[in-house]
């Protein structure tokens, strides 16, 4: 019980330190003006296709950066860049569930933090423990597919609860799985009535071009509302 | 950095002290003569579907229980009793993103576990910690999908790695995804150039019975290596 107790502690400390980290990369990121959007999924739900589309959606209109986080690998950060990222950095967590703010913050150096209108941080695929650790982003996005079955805002309910949009992935898929959209949207509804969802296929591209208006104008506000501060 | 180090340090004390309840719960195991197997997945592999289909497949010749381990719900051990399970057992984490031996432990009484043949122990939904914590089992099975993506063994390399087995599921979803084969089995050939995989589907059945007679066959070699040993 007393390591119990201890391990609790210290994680709170860990949380604690985190936050304060967070908070420091946050003014980074208005500083240079860079939208920050934290894009949480299981493994395999489509991370990396939904910030290609993003990029594609947004050519010749703003810069977009990627921070990609996995456990090892670097093959996201390849494909993004191949697919017209401004810029790009790969962080692997060497076997760590989830990013920190302190892992991002070290990867700032890296990036041209202010050319950039965009920054999508693919956090590392897991339904769970991403949603613990604030990396200083302006957006909460979860990531779900339809293959993954419409049972996962009642079996995750904290990370479905906790983001600002949802992004339901792989809707070309519908008509081959098992995804009860009806029980999906009440236990979805259930936890938190009013956040936006957008359906979408990245492989089809259906559903792309109006989450990203909405995510332009989610940013526009932001700077409009920056703008009246100052 | 304090904070770090003290962190690792009880994190090791932790799995030391999973490692011998892990031990302990592996001789009840042992003694109760219930093949024990840990189900390691993203959400929404189909861990569920694939215990399902077991218990479909062993009845009459075995008595499956099956150990449910969850962030929150009991939707999954409603499932596997309704599904011919012979008795279920539901672990919430209330937020932890694996099973540990201590809470197997905790449940084992409410487990008719000496009736029990086979033991399946359906672990949270997340391909990285589950890996880390023994849970007394005699096998320890990954779990994929081909809706996942190809590079999961690259993505997620330890518990490819750490497996006996390997399941493939949703190969019906094959058509209508974008997964290469080549270079899944590429990945994971040179992670475990010799772990047994079954490619499966659980919506169709197909390669159903090949798994479970390759698991019935496992569990009878232990039980012939228990005789000659005593």
């Amino acid at each position: 019980m007393n390591t119990t107790r201890r391990s609790i502690k210290v994680v709170q400390n860990l949380l604690e330190d985190n936050d304060r980290t967070a908070d420091e990369i946050h003014e980074r990121f208005e500083q240079a003006k860079a939208y920050t959007v934290n894009i949480m999924a299981s493994p395999g739900s489509g991370k990396t296709s939904v910030i290609l589309r993003a990029i594609g959606a947004l050519e010749g209109q703003a810069r977009v950066g990627v921070i990609e986080g996995d456990i090892a690998s670097a093959i996201d950060t390849e494909k993004v860049l191949q697919g017209g990222a401004h810029d790009a950095v790969q962080i692997n967590t060497g076997g760590n569930c989830h990013l920190e703010a302190g892992m991002v913050k070290k990867a700032l150096p890296s990036l041209n933090l202010d050319e950039l209108d965009f920054l999508f941080i693919e956090n590392v695929g897991n339904l769970i423990c991403p949603n613990h650790w604030c990396l200083g982003e302006h957006l909460k996005l979860c990531l779900v597919s339809t293959a993954e079955g419409h049972d996962k805002p009642l079996k995750y309910p904290e990370i479905f609860a906790a983001s600002d949009v949802i992004l339901l992935n792989k809707m070309d898929l519908m008509a081959w799985v098992d995804f009860d959209a009806g029980r999906f949207y009440e236990a979805l509804r259930s936890l938190s009535p009013n956040t936006p969802v957008f359906e979408i296929s990245c492989r089809t591209g259906e559903g792309v071009s109006k989450w990203v208006r909405w995510l332009k104008h989610n940013e526009s506000k932001r700077l409009a509302h920056r703008v009246a501060l100052f």
